[in-house]
């Protein structure tokens, strides 16, 4: 009996869960404690991934610096690099982790460049849209983060990366959490990934907050991709998290950062 | 005589060097990139400090909070808070981060809440001044530090400790500096902690870069003070330093920063 235990513990694998909140929860007080308490409260390994867009464009507008933005992404000049070093890498990421201190979590941020953790290269012209200091993601470093999490720290990671030759690059945080998941993954962990955003789930109908679909896989995803249930921005959303599930991430919760470590959202495995 | 060179090898203490390089040379490209040479061909374990004062009034300014200091110290309210937040902890860090990295450092940005490594408290009262927040060290987390330094991880400490109660608060560069070299040699290592500053050392006379006083312990300080050789800003600074060599620190340097690395300077033992 004794013995059957031992194995049993022998053979489970490692888990890890990374938690990706947006700017808006770790930019409302309310929701920020909220996430706080939640995220603390989460057993295990964890990692938190946050963005901080709001704050940047803020700041930015402060600075008398004009933000502009194609297809949902920022346009990194030299000047807007500088506003999302100090927000993303300072002003949010070090208030995130001296709180999460105070709530007992070990927390250590970091952007790309600490530890050498996210290598990117600087997107090049995408239909002649030059996106400036903005990276796309090289490799994450899995074995590093994976040993410093097994020491008890938890990682809080800004949307910044580096490319090795000195500079910054603003990296979108939905592909630091995904590219994140899938290194750790690639270290025989097993990964779930948790994205936030402000509804319950991929609802089947956007003003009903109890149509949440509680599992996509990819068959049932093309099913729901054909008959149109699903469109629009969740699309691109749901095929990232199917790509991390088919690079090895054991499976994608897609919710409401108020339910984060409950049993609710949309599973996509 | 194998054996005899392991075991001289067995009795040597570890060493690591902390280098301090204020505002100025972290916020002059050419005296920057010369630093991150330097501190790059430094051998051996190694610690960089920062700081970026001159930067925080900057961006400050153009946010239009006006800058109040006292007795060299930022007066530090809430709204000041932000800015050094964003500018020690994110900007000024996070680009020192960056171009170690591509020096072959493998940096990693800490502020005091990261991992907990400095836990300080908010000063009380001064002579009936409120500095805000603005942090007196309390510890310094000397082991986890070692153990970081150990795995090959070069750290670059920001000027923000935290209160351990999800407070972050501002503090001096120097302090943050002789505090981990005090807690690195509690942990049994030999530091040397290098101030570097615009002069060559410590100066009998002040208009004569050639005037270096070679070493200073404390039966020359004292004498040195009591026929007026050095006076004024020196003289707490030099004393911090005794402190530090009488709390385990091996020597103190305060030299210019392109001389880190060079026997050049006054020697502090």
């Amino acid at each position: 009996m004794g013995k059957k235990n031992i194995s049993y513990l022998c053979n489970m694998k490692r888990n890890i869960t990374i938690v990706k909140v947006g700017g808006k929860i770790v930019e409302t007080p309310e929701s920020l404690n909220r996430l706080l308490q939640d995220f603390s409260a989460l057993e295990g390994e964890k990692v938190l991934v946050h963005g901080g867009g709001r704050t940047a464009t803020d700041v930015a507008a402060q600075l008398g610096i004009e933000t502009h933005m194609v297809d949902g992404r920022r346009i990194t000049d030299d000047s807007m690099l500088r506003v999302v070093t100090m927000v993303y890498g300072g002003l949010v990421n070090k208030n995130l982790v001296a709180q999460l201190q105070a709530h007992g979590v070990n927390a250590l941020g970091l952007t790309g460049a600490d530890i050498d953790v996210i290598r990117s290269h600087r997107r090049p012209l995408r239909n002649g849209v030059d996106y400036g200091f903005v990276g796309d993601v090289d490799r994450v470093d899995g074995k590093r983060l994976a040993s410093l999490i097994a020491s008890g720290i938890t990682p809080v990671m800004a949307p910044l990366t580096h490319d090795g030759e000195g500079s910054l690059l603003n990296t979108n945080a939905d592909t630091i959490a995904s590219e994140t998941a899938k290194a750790l993954a690639r270290e025989g962990i097993e990964v779930t990934l948790v994205y936030c955003f402000e509804h319950a789930g991929v609802l089947t109908d956007p003003d009903d907050e109890e149509s949440v679909i509680p599992l996509i896989t990819r068959p049932t995803f093309d099913q729901l991709k054909a008959d149109g249930t699903i469109s629009g921005g969740m699309l691109p959303k749901i095929e990232n998290s199917l790509a991390a599930v088919e690079a090895g991430v054991r499976r994608v919760i897609i919710t409401r950062a108020d339910s984060i470590g409950e049993d609710r959202g949309t599973r996509i495995e």
